[in-house]
């Protein structure tokens, strides 16, 4: 629309795995920018990237990046967001932020459209985007949540290997190549590049993402656990989470176990699943339809299915959520704020 | 020993995956064999099998199969038992039989040796042997049962393509080959071999091993939270399961939470599972150590880590169970009771 205003927008991380899907969304969303800045480490400052027929040069982040920047979205780790968001803001920008450093801090936001986007006009500055497998979860969940409670949820996940970026995809198609042949595999950065120890991931699951805390739980299940309640705004939720790595390419799946505070029906439960916004309900066991991880690949949408009431616990059900952990995990989650912005300012 | 008594022996679906597991478990563990006796469908009869250096000829197993056997192991499937196993009885063997035929049959003990081998001197003909993802959970439950009282189990499987048979594993080292190369995989046994709808397998996650019951579980889910309740003689026991196919070749994971009935240390908790028998603590975080499918393959033990407190249940528990369905799972645990008769009988 001619009145709509344009925005300056910069993408740090422009040339990761989330970065370039933030990219596609920018553009097939015909986003209002009127000028795109690409940033992105020294290492690969120099890169072309061709967005809408224009081809753009990825430039190195540095402090002074951000001048002029109103919009910036952050997916190059959380060191380099501790180190230049605060210059971004100082510039004036509105940082959108897909790493782990400020989705814990008090000040800051935490946003799934879906479940809470009034936080977003609390914001400072900065605006982050929860973890991956946290984003499906609560978005599936927020429809039961505000219709009947949530007391406790149990979650196992199957997460795909792109979570851990594009060498890991590498790494996982080369190890099966390397089976297929005959050959034992070659493990150089799963379960955590940093660690020392590293483990075989074509053909196995492994039950560490991110690394071990002091209680025994995992950082990313600790993510789950703490993220959950913040973008709920409940801290008496109780959530438990395993968190474990399998090879698949795109798309987390989740087995969650929810306990709801009143009785349900369960075909209710079903049509509140599938006239929420962003969720698709594919659960017909008959003709043996549930959300699968290679047919979300691609796609924006959370995916649920296998609803069942449990057998022990008639206040319980049980769900199985899929989603692509690039898309709606990270890239679109991080767009769709970006939109929320760009609407609400004049 | 000379003054071991000798038994003659038929295997039942020798030629199958788990058949050919229980001949080199049957080899290795040198069991006091007179005569063995191979059988199969009259499809695979005539095949030549090698057993401690003698070459067996396969035959078709039909009612007059069993004169004089004393031991029949079964693992044909479940309308094969059905049909023959009552001819086995009457010509005096013991069966052990690998299928869910008799699995929930009142009459009929269902048997993992480390929980319950009590059950077998009750046998009137036919001893069961469990699911392959029960047998793997009741055995790492069993210690905390017998110490603290279990009250419910939620477990989430990561189930290996071998559970689904040879061509299982076929299609899906074919599919991988598939999706490397470039190519769209054809899907043509998994999830169920007899139900029409068939899904890709390589790098992916199927929720549906099994038939779906009116319920909306899957039988496979069933079996799991019935044969739990039989084998540990509780049927207060509440047992919820997610199970889940993946491209893992052998070796089942298991997410698994538990709530204990009484306090307990997870230190304690960690040295009685260490000190059970059948059981290989591996729970080192530090080192980045804990279960994992492939190295779990080729192994008769379960392998338990990840122990870890429940942060919002102070009585539960978290766990990752990991085991070689085809042994533990199937053909080790049905020659563990094979042992144990022979060992029974004068």
């Amino acid at each position: 629309m001619s009145t709509q205003p344009l925005f300056n927008v910069a993408v740090v991380g422009a040339t990761g795995a989330v970065g370039e899907q933030i990219l596609k969304q920018l553009a097939e969303r015909n986003f209002p920018i009127a000028k795109l800045k690409l940033l992105s480490s020294a290492r690969s400052a120099g890169t072309k990237i061709a967005f809408r027929g224009e081809s753009y040069t990825v430039e190195e982040a540095k402090p002074e990046s951000f001048e002029g920047v109103q919009i910036a979205l952050f997916s190059a780790g959380g060191d380099v967001s501790k180190a230049l968001i605060p210059h971004a803001v100082r510039h004036g920008a509105v940082c959108i932020d897909n790493t782990n450093a400020y989705r814990m801090d008090p000040e800051t936001p935490l946003v799934v459209p879906e479940v809470n986007i009034d936080m977003v006009s609390e914001h400072k500055g900065i605006i982050a985007n929860p973890n991956c497998s946290t984003i499906q979860m609560v978005a599936a969940l927020k429809p039961l949540y505000d219709r009947y409670g949530i007391s406790r949820i149990i979650v196992s996940t199957y997460q795909a290997v792109s979570g851990a970026g594009a060498r890991a995809i590498d790494e996982m198609l080369r190890q099966s190549g390397e089976v297929l042949a005959g050959n034992d595999p070659k493990p150089d950065i799963l379960p955590v590049g940093s660690l020392p120890v590293k483990h075989q991931i074509a053909f196995n699951a492994i039950p560490q993402i991110d690394k071990f805390q002091d209680n025994g739980f995992t950082l990313e299940e600790m993510k789950m656990i703490r993220e959950t309640k913040k973008i709920m705004n409940d801290e008496s939720l109780e959530v438990t989470a395993t968190c474990v790595r399998i090879p698949v390419v795109y798309g987390h799946s989740e087995s969650v176990y929810v306990e709801l505070k009143q009785d349900f029906d369960v075909a209710e439960i079903k049509s509140l699943l599938s006239d929420s916004p962003g969720l698709v309900l594919v659960d017909d066991p008959e003709n043996q339809r549930y959300p699968l991880a290679t047919e979300a690949a691609g796609k924006n949408e959370v995916f649920v299915g296998r609803v069942r009431r449990d057998l022990s616990n008639p206040r319980a059900l049980n769900l199985w959520i899929v989603s692509d952990n690039l898309l709606k995990g990270a890239a679109w989650n991080a767009v769709q704020i970006a939109e929320h912005i760009a609407q609400r300012q004049p």
